[in-house]
């Protein structure tokens, strides 16, 4: 004898999620069995719930429960600047900053020829549709990986043609961080990106 | 605007989850969002199915979707010796090494007079009721730590003078250790537990 077969069951469930293990999973089974029903009943209404409501934004292609999202359609956000990033995640770590108030793209993640991600799996024919008169520039917010760099010189050579500013955030040393240990690449985009103390 | 609703309220519902920070709860939630939503009632009904069915035993305590659960109505089981562990998963783990073959007794904790648990609190008297004439051999399987020694002094003083023997499981260097990092309460264990050489 192992486990019961509905623990059995819930473990395995429990181990398709990122990030957890065999241990990580039998902790998590025990404790929703050690859980007052009641809790138990609203994590699993929080899932279905999430799942049901969150759909993308047809503009933007952020998970949001409204189409257009929360920031399509806030009238405050300055509609001339577009903000593309690869994920929702992303996203809601810039909004977090509270310092953008433009607007997004998610991409839905970034050209990979290794995992057979291409222009076309990605929202950029959605970016250009989006490209009027009316947007002064485009910030490319990706990972700095090689993916990430790739899809930024793809994006921008496809827009810069439009006359449209295309700019990316800077990629230095993170603050807190020490000179000493920081890793060769993040230094040389460091010096790089240097800019002119006024 | 940070998360979307639904989706705040299911990330706090992960953080509820042990050892889930909200970093994690965030992934967690995105890796929901992105499951196909077959796979996502799979999972819902794993948890509400496993709630459902998995009751104790009310023999040994075990959880089980059976009762008497599969441990006490398997008759090739050893009926002489109970092995008494602290909770389900230290069973679990006993029951992996395939060398025990006797009946369980889980305690549902410790004593623990810090977080107010007092033997009344735990199955003791369960555990006493169950110590007929055919019952030879009490194991001792709780944690090394204070909570588990004290309990298990607790249990040897009351079980002892019925006539029962009463053992411990080894405590000393794990399998694999290195004696020169080894702590010295585990290394006094281990010396204290040492055996003659046959």
């Amino acid at each position: 004898m192992q486990y019961t077969k509905p623990l059995a069951r819930l473990i395995e469930e429990f181990q398709k999620l990122p990030g957890i293990g065999p241990k990580s999973a039998q902790r998590m089974a025990f404790h929703i069995l050690k859980m007052p029903s009641a809790e138990v009943q609203k994590f699993c209404d929080a899932i279905i719930y999430a799942k049901e409501k969150i759909k993308y934004c047809r503009t933007c292609f952020n998970m949001s429960s409204e189409d257009p999202c929360e920031i399509c359609s806030d009238e405050r956000r300055d509609k001339h600047t577009i903000c593309v990033v690869s994920e929702t995640r992303d996203l809601i770590a810039l909004e977090r900053t509270r310092e953008y108030k433009g607007l997004y793209h998610v991409l839905q993640g970034v050209i990979s020829p290794l995992d057979g991600i291409s222009p076309d799996d990605l929202r950029v024919k959605e970016l250009l549709n989006r490209l009027g008169s009316d947007i002064e520039e485009i910030i490319l917010a990706l990972n700095p990986s090689v993916e990430g760099e790739a899809t930024s010189l793809y994006l921008s050579r496809l827009i810069k043609p439009l006359g449209i500013k295309v700019t990316r955030i800077a990629f230095g040393l993170p603050v807190g961080a020490d000179l000493e240990y920081a890793d060769e690449v993040t230094l040389a985009k460091a010096l790089e990106g240097r800019r002119e103390i006024l």
